[in-house]
């Protein structure tokens, strides 16, 4: 008989890493806050459920994908919860982009049920979750991330453990957004620079794919202004660099360039553009070097 | 018959490439500074002349591969300088990454002798130069371009034409120079922030690996602590951060970004560590997080 | 017969504001955590409480001044709270530096209770207490702030009202606290740029004297190194800088300079200054600059 | 009778400061090159010269106060030059503000003809200069310093005396306006915090004149927004911020604040804001926080 999962959260992402698991062959108890998103799965063979500690099957795995940390600790944290019901020898996979901070504190909750938090945060956008190509970064005790091994293979392309602490996969995730941000903001900067000097910005993307794949997609993007729709809205980056910096003060680490991002995104929101795609982050930086920027509209479909 | 060009500066860089082209089939006219540098080429056939203007076939090619802004000049004003030797029809290529503003003054220089300056700054460490696999960005005028095209080719695997102003090759050689080290500055954070979370550093640089080659190169140095021999030398990096923000201030485009830059190479010179790999300064972004830097050799071999 | 007040905080600010209220002839009921802090006052003829509660007069005035926002929520919801106990009618005046977003959140909450907050957050070091030589920004309740005003009255030496909003006070008082933490910062930047120049920080220190009061205190503590005693210890710096960052992201207002502030601050408690003078922000410009600082005493007395 | 001075540099600041001179007694040689701003000095004695070089008096002082480093250099170098007349145990009183290393550069120079360089910027705006109550920053050769002391009493309330170094006094002078640039900034930002959390500007800049009058005047053109006519020209003040930034990295000194500060000013440039006031900075730091400005007119009167 397959084994039962619990799997909360199907959102964008966790939609189809449920289905992977799903085809993979397990049975999936499914809850999300907004229930017609479980339908899908439902019409699949997977069971909903009305509150998140019924997905919990006792002494077995319940996987969660949710959209911050404060979603995650109501869910850890209510009354009765999926943890409580996990109980001895449970393990909760968290695939969600969180603090480490958070990540320790809901592994040190954890315990005090017999259960064991394993950060998973996963590198990759919903197609890969649909393609089953993410990358999971991966920390907690070594013997639940061996028992979860299989599931985890089922869903992505290859997992990099950073040991026990449930902090150290977290802090890596972060850091990994953090690069892409970066690397977001440099090509704003380049490709206004060029603009301003006559440079064809579509000219100066086509030779960034030379050098780097990780440049080239966003330098396109940012040549083209396609903006909308947001492959990742400009608010939650806003959100990821954040978590980068709180990390880095927690642990007293000066970050100035992550400060600069933090600057310009904050300005991008104030402008309105909270819902663009995150590479629209070059209409500001063309805007303080004297460049008006065309309307964008302000829906798409 | 063979045609004879002239070949301007035979350090790192230079000498690959002159080779390259006495490969492809052309008689070269050879100076350098030091006139020791020329002996190998020498030995291969190239001519050695005395003073740069010398090296000039009267209305043919001369390439020029120099240290900076004020080398490149000095030998183009001499007198007599080689510019005036080249005359009408004569061709310029000229390979150094320099401002686009001593570019467009070069340029105008030229004409009055009816000398085309074809901007090729390349991209490409020495190791790329003598596979003949450099990245050439081209401006100049269109006749001049096509002339110089077949030479080009036997010094690199493809050329990036941006139109007919020779400043557009250089912003865009600058610009992707700023790319690289805003890249090396992130992954300095990225890697200090993981070393006081606990994080190992090596298997961060690993997992970067996946998502970036561009990135993977450098965090592998840094996790490793490998500054010295220099691949590229810090003191080399802040001139070209400094072009950078010549050309952006005189196009009045502020990139905040690229003045943290500024700023953190600064301290590495301001603390010695201007011979080391440029990749050295997470040692400054370790020390401003309150970690101790073991002491680097100060030399290598 | 006199009026009776409530007084909770009895630490370096809060001790000789009591007593300046005491001398103007108010009654006092006195709450401190630790309390040994309310000998003083007490042998005066001020009546000690065990806890915060017994404090508040029953639709009367109480004063707090707490070390921040944390310690000021935790005394004002504790059950049963003073602000409970004070009851309709009752005022709140606080005199702690906190963030607007935390004294809007108590506001409402006393509301429930028939309670006026009136956010008064000071200027002016212990010395100042003393003397009654205060500035009180001021904003709440028309009517409470009237009631108030001969209290505050035998505190300082003016109120700033800045209207209805409890926010706005507290608003303003981080203003101030981030004017002087930028001068600070500059000043540190100016005399390192001196000393590279073989200019005398003395010197310098001395001209500035004639331009501006608030430069010059700063400019000769960082002359002479003088870090011990802290007038104003560096982490309580870093804290207000955070408060006006955090300011700044809830009202979506990019603050660059704060940004680099907050850095500077947090690489000196990297490396162990958070006890100095926050004027000590000059070693990590120096060190930045190359310079190594000479050690600072660990103790002080 | 009378020494004869010469006073090359009739603009704003240089005419009152000539017109003090020869208050004090002093025969006036005087040199403009727009030539009518001569008339009003020469009504009143002073002698009209047609080239720089004819103001000089044989072994005694030449004043000059000119727009930048450039302006006074093409004045120093020209042929014949005010520095070859002045010849052996002649005094150059230079009021300009410029770069240290250009000051050190013409001190060598002037050696070689016996003239001392004293190196004299001022700070104070034209009505201080025309009060006769500018500061002076001295440095040069003593015996020079001491023969020129009761000519820059005339002209000013006061001396620094920093030493022989000539490029110490442009470094303090330098460092003076690097302050009051970062006030205006710092303020610029204060204030549309303020503005974003519904606190009064001017009420704020009220305030803030309890604690600092040099914030004070500053805070009160931002809270009414005086920007035209210009006390001191938005783009007078990214030449100085430059200027800090140019001495700052010739003697290897990371300056970040400067860095936010020139990225700034350079913003406000691209914004088509080069002729208002140098606190229209402020409307720049508002439209990061998405405020939109109202238009400012293009021109004053």
């Amino acid at each position: 008989m397959a084994e039962t999962l619990g799997f909360i959260g199907l959102g964008n992402m966790g939609e189809p890493v449920a289905e992977n698991l799903r085809r993979a062959g397990y049975d999936l108890r499914v809850y999300n806050r907004t229930r017609s998103k479980a339908a899908a799965l439902t019409e699949k063979g997977a069971v909903p459920v009305t509150n998140p500690a019924e997905a919990a099957p006792a002494g077995g795995v319940v996987f969660t994908m949710l959209a911050d940390d404060r979603a995650l600790e109501e869910v850890c944290l209510a009354e009765p919860s999926f943890v409580e019901r996990l109980g001895k020898g449970g393990i909760h996979v968290s695939l969600s982009t969180i603090s480490p901070a958070t990540a320790r504190r809901l592994a040190k909750h954890h315990e005090k049920y017999g259960v064991s938090y394993v950060a998973s945060p996963v590198f990759g956008r919903p197609e890969a979750a649909a393609a089953a190509k993410l990358w999971v970064c991966l920390a907690g005790p070594a013997l639940a991330k061996k028992n979860v091994e299989p599931m985890l293979k089922a869903i992505g392309q290859g997992t990099f453990d950073f040991g026990e602490d449930p902090g150290a996969a977290n802090v890596v995730k972060l850091c990994g957004n953090y690069m892409v941000a970066s690397t977001v903001a440099t090509l704003a900067e380049m490709l206004v620079l060029a603009e301003k000097n006559g440079v064809s910005k579509t000219a100066m993307a086509e030779m960034i794919g030379k050098f780097s794949p990780l440049h080239h997609g966003y330098a396109s993007i940012m040549a083209e202004g396609r903006f909308e729709p947001a492959g990742f809205r400009l608010v939650l980056g806003l959100k990821d660099i954040n978590l980068i910096l709180e990390t880095a003060a927690a642990s007293v680490t000066p970050l100035p360039l992550a400060s600069v991002l933090h600057d310009r995104w904050l300005a991008s929101v104030a402008k309105g553009r909270e819902n663009l795609d995150w590479s629209a982050v070059i209409l500001d930086v063309a805007e303080e070097a004297g460049i008006k920027s065309k309307a964008v509209p302000s829906s798409s479909d």
